[in-house]
């Protein structure tokens, strides 16, 4: 790569904020280790090994991945320790990924149906060590998972289907939110669910020693002593949503596209050649419009076409000249990172890398 | 690829009935033929040569693009005649590559102000051909775009930097919307909104004989004798917006991805393994939910994670078992397509090719 400055890049191209990124990790660490928990981070939310590999040094247990794709991708690029927190559904396809993955990685698999935990144990016969179980409950975000009474009957087909039960895992999306105590009772409900759900596993014998919590908004506010794993993935870039939500600040923000005005048609509104085919069109309740622009606060991206974000001013603030160039920072960073091949890696506006999006499109 | 039907691709999978593609392809070139109109389709809908191809076939007069990464790309594919529909902002790089271009194919590109022309102008001087510029006008939808009194200052400038105007375009995105008389207006705004800056700019002594509007939901709600080319790109897959708004019927829906259950984890609720990494999170307002279930046309994808589509079931419905496979139709195809690498293209449920999504991420 011959550009040398994130100013000479061709538009739009997303950049990490190199620095920004790796306080955001160590932060992370530190209040998990202060905290006794054990950090596993998602990967789907940068799907990089450069960022991983960060992630492992500054004392991750692991990555947590969404498929087994993902974890063909970071299994490829030495990490070791991986749990696909999904409710897989094995066919003769997935189990010989799976059964290959085995041989060099130390792997957990979701689980939320007696059924699947059947077909993993068909599956998973032969593996070259134990595949580990991991029982999703649902702690009220409503998505996957069940309810914590009926971890016992899918934890004891893992056990008759010969697999191993290590652990209980959740999610608690009904923690974002722009009321803080929104993620407060997210987080009890996290710690009650998965405890209830541990408790009657092991009522029954089954041991299920790991509780495994998520989320950015959630990490840091359980109680010691229930919860003890964390699964945050936004935190490594955050984003807009957030920013919203409080759970950063603008100086912690690490991902965003450069962008360049096009179009300045109207008074009071501006059109950057960005547009949800690079920033993805998630757009939570909590955010006002379509991305953040940190060079104006005020500025408010109106909608977001495949390739324009349109935006508009507040009164009386000029518009940026033609050609004018800024960041615009995501809503949320999942997407817009699934939809590049690679990200600008940048320290103090200075170009130092280019990392791929290795994981990027591994949806199967 | 060793699979043959669709039903063993692995999930989630973006796959094109390509029946119906080219009877939608077909049904709008007879249209456009029937009405005196040329075609140009949008590319950013498919960017996919295959696709481009049958397009040209029936009659394209060229291709319509977003950007000049993928006009490279269908460059190099061998379409020979490209319309950039996108008020460029050149700088010394997007010149030279603009420059090389115009060595292969007829170019032709969108400005909507006086500084981007003169720019231009400069970056094409020496080109091996006249790259024609089609000016930007706005006809409601107000993102890009001059009025239309504002065309013959852009003209004039265009002139002066030695380019030639071919002529006007805009695109209607206000006539998206469930209301038929909203595509009514919009088709009146284009024919209004083209035809007076058309005027304008022939009364300067500046022909610009090309009158280029959108879109799906407008195209062939035109009079005759005003708008004379038609830019429309979501029709060739059609999309759960276009059918809510009713621009398309069931039959007429090309582009699907195939998902599995994974978990029924409550009554009336399962979940797929299709998530907006794989459908893109587009929602418009007439659409009921985030995405369309032929197989449950009851039922609501209530909510999409990354790799989770949530559907509620009408009471009464039993849910799928596990396992079970069923097409969901994005909301918006253009998301979609630029998250996937490859499609399958598929002919009564068997698996005839993989398409490659050449243009895939070349937004600068």
């Amino acid at each position: 790569m011959s550009t040398r400055l994130v100013e000479e890049l061709a538009t739009p191209a997303l950049v990490v904020d190199v620095d920004v990124l790796e306080r955001n990790i160590t932060r992370m660490s530190a209040a998990a280790r202060s905290g006794g928990f054990t950090v596993r981070p998602h990967a789907k939310a940068h799907k990089c090994l450069e960022i991983a590999r960060r992630q492992l040094d500054a004392g991750a247990a692991g990555l947590t991945v969404a498929t087994v794709g993902e974890a063909e991708v970071f299994a490829r690029g030495g990490v070791s320790d991986l749990f696909i927190a999904y409710p897989l559904w094995v066919d003769d396809a997935k189990a010989r990924r799976l059964l290959r993955l085995a041989e060099s990685v130390a792997l957990r698999v979701g689980a939320d149906s007696v059924e699947s935990v059947q077909r993993l144990g068909r599956a998973l016969r032969g593996a070259a060590r134990p595949v580990q179980v991991m029982v999703e409950i649902d702690c009220g975000h409503h998505r996957t998972g069940v309810v914590p009474e009926n971890a016992v009957a899918i934890g004891q087909a893992a056990v008759d289907a010969g697999l191993e039960v290590t652990g209980v895992f959740t999610f608690p999306g009904h923690g974002y939110g722009h009321d803080p105590q929104a993620r407060e009772r997210a987080a009890r409900d996290e710690e009650q669910a998965l405890g209830d759900a541990a408790d009657a596993l092991r009522a029954v014998g089954i041991a299920a020693p790991v509780l495994s919590g998520g989320s950015t908004p959630t990490a840091g506010r359980w109680r010691p002593g229930v919860v003890n794993e964390l699964r945050p993935g936004v935190y490594a870039f955050n984003d807009a949503t957030q920013l919203a939500i409080g759970t950063c600040t603008a100086g912690d923000l690490a991902l965003y596209a450069i962008a360049t005005v096009v179009s300045t048609p109207a008074a009071g509104r501006f059109v950057l050649d960005v547009g949800s085919k690079a920033l993805g069109s998630d757009r939570s309740p909590w955010v006002r419009g379509h991305g953040y622009l940190p060079a104006f606060p005020g500025a408010v991206v109106v909608s977001l076409s495949e390739h324009h974000a349109t935006v508009t001013l507040p009164e009386g603030l000029p518009a940026p000249r033609l050609g004018a160039r800024m960041a615009v920072v995501p809503n949320h960073v999942c997407t817009p990172v699934n939809l590049a091949d690679t990200m600008v890696a940048a320290q103090n506006g200075k170009v130092i890398d280019c990392w791929s999006v290795a994981a990027r499109g591994a949806n199967t």
